[in-house]
């Protein structure tokens, strides 16, 4: 294992020290329950989000934090659900009144931690709590760590737009009204070229031999749909469209697409990606309105790529185009 | 060789169409020449700033295309430097009547190249060209591919601060003095994990055993100044800032800081490794005022980092705070 950390048990601890440096314009950390929020948060009066997860998917979800995207994100260890006290902190510090979103990508141990700590922080501080599932990836139902469908990369959709909403003052119930519409309005797949190897297990997560992939990868190594030869960027593109294109209709919408990296993937290959995604989408007649290439939801040094679309409409493109200020998205500000 | 790629003697063109794609609001390509200009070059009366080098170190250069920073970028076949034709094309494009500067980190071939380019549109069309070599690396004198220090991360801070100085209208000699002044305050130094793999070669360009790191290393895997066995981030954090800081001054300024990765190393790392450097920075009296963590100059999925501060002024801050609009760097806009 080759890592640029100190020891693996102080990996996400060392992390947030960076973070805290790299950004004091943005937000401040809290060390002992391993929270990133929002410099000025509470913000009075404004519906308040938080997510989190297991690190290691960064800019996800601490990335996100700032104007227009969340107010706190909770970092568990790598690829580990955060514990409830990390949420109930975090639900009760960012609350302005108007109420708290929990973001939570459908992974058994996230849910089951966010529902106490949305429980504690209504019984305790009487915090007002909704919690929106994000459950995106079409590969496949129910998977190592999961129930149903795992929530990937729509997840930053919905932190984008749910934040824009909440930013622009919009109400709890509208808040988590675009967030349960941004959710089912998009679908991913992914793929992996490696594996990744989390720092306590020294090892890679699971073995996959040169000249193989791995089509529906999930973002902690589990099992995809089947592995196949390694093939040209273009069918490889056709294994990310189709799938998720046959779940449902993108056409006669404008999307929002996402070519997020893995981690260890060039950008240069990945924008070679979207080129040939962009193609299928044109020739199925779907028009991409907005656009990321990068790396936003990743898998520790796994390299392969994920495909997110989403369909929206002018009220998402508006909110989508609204202001954000944070680490990992900084437009218009 | 695991890549999403079509072709190995496609990469470049077929990355063009997906910058194309998904960048429309900030840049229009030329496939032809291989040139990515900003959107809407020539801006008359504004002094143009090009750059370009080999592929693979992306976003380098092409992503920071865009207003505030570079007018056109000339996209070479990875780690091999445009040809003069490029760079001629791009010179007369971009020429808005007062003046081009050609950035050009310090490799050879990229040296001959953008001065026969330089020479050809004075000839040709009149057009008043100024180059400014990059050599911040503080690794080795020398190298596979230079004569003297190879130009680097500066070249992400000479392209943000000329090119705020351009668009703020200051003129040909002014944005070339800020383009100096930059490169002459600027160090860097980086180390590897793992080498990478051109896709024309098809295997990686050194071996690099396991457990082994090499410092000071090219960022086209370039020999750097030794190897030696992986040590916590801690100790190799000592290992980029000492040679940085024993060749230049940094205190009593307010210093830019960048922690680039190299492009298969995970953002964690990348934050947990700048907690380390701003502790050494810390302790020996260095103030960061400004700081970039991420992917910005990188050699293709090499794993590693390298660290590049600058020796700022209030002149510079201001610049670096002015507004840019590419798709690697974004804010105030």
């Amino acid at each position: 294992m080759k890592k640029l950390i100190n020891d693996p048990t102080s990996v996400v601890a060392d992390a947030l020290l960076g973070v805290e440096a790299a950004h004091p314009d943005l937000v401040r950390v809290d060390h002992e329950h391993q929270v990133i929020y929002r410099a000025d948060a509470p913000v009075q009066g404004k519906v308040a989000l938080i997510s989190g997860g297991g690190s290691g998917h960064e800019p996800l979800h601490g990335g996100f934090v700032g104007r227009g995207m969340l107010d706190a994100a909770c970092a568990g260890q790598v690829f580990t659900s955060p514990t409830p006290d990390q949420m109930l902190a975090a639900t009760k510090t960012v609350d302005g009144g108007a109420g708290v979103v929990h973001i939570v990508k459908n992974y058994t141990g996230d849910i089951m931690n966010f529902e106490m700590a949305a429980e504690l922080a209504s019984a305790e501080a009487g915090v007002d709590v909704a919690t929106v599932i994000t459950n995106d990836d079409v590969a496949v139902q129910d998977s190592l760590y999961t129930a149903g469908r795992r929530g990937v990369g729509v997840t930053v959709f919905v932190e984008k737009l749910a934040g824009a909403a909440a930013e622009a003052g919009r109400d709890l119930d509208a808040v988590v009204a675009i967030a349960k519409q941004v959710n089912e309005s998009g679908r991913s797949m992914g793929l992996a070229l490696t594996s990744c190897t989390v720092p306590a297990a020294g090892k890679p997560t699971f073995d996959l031999p040169e000249g193989e992939i791995e089509v529906g990868i999930g973002i902690h190594g589990e099992p995809g749909r089947f592995r196949k030869p390694l093939a040209p960027a273009s069918a490889l593109a056709e294994e990310l469209v189709t799938p998720v294109v046959d779940d449902l209709d993108f056409t006669g919408a404008p999307v929002i697409a996402m070519l997020n990296g893995m981690g260890g993937t060039p950008l240069i290959e990945l924008y070679l990606m979207y080129g040939e995604v962009t193609k299928l989408l044109t020739a199925r007649g779907i028009t991409v309105a907005r656009s990321l290439v990068g790396n936003y939801i990743t898998s520790l040094e796994m390299a392969g790529c994920s495909l997110t679309l989403l369909r929206a409409d002018d009220d998402l493109l508006s909110l989508w185009d609204a202001p954000v200020l944070t680490a990992g998205l900084r437009w218009g500000v």
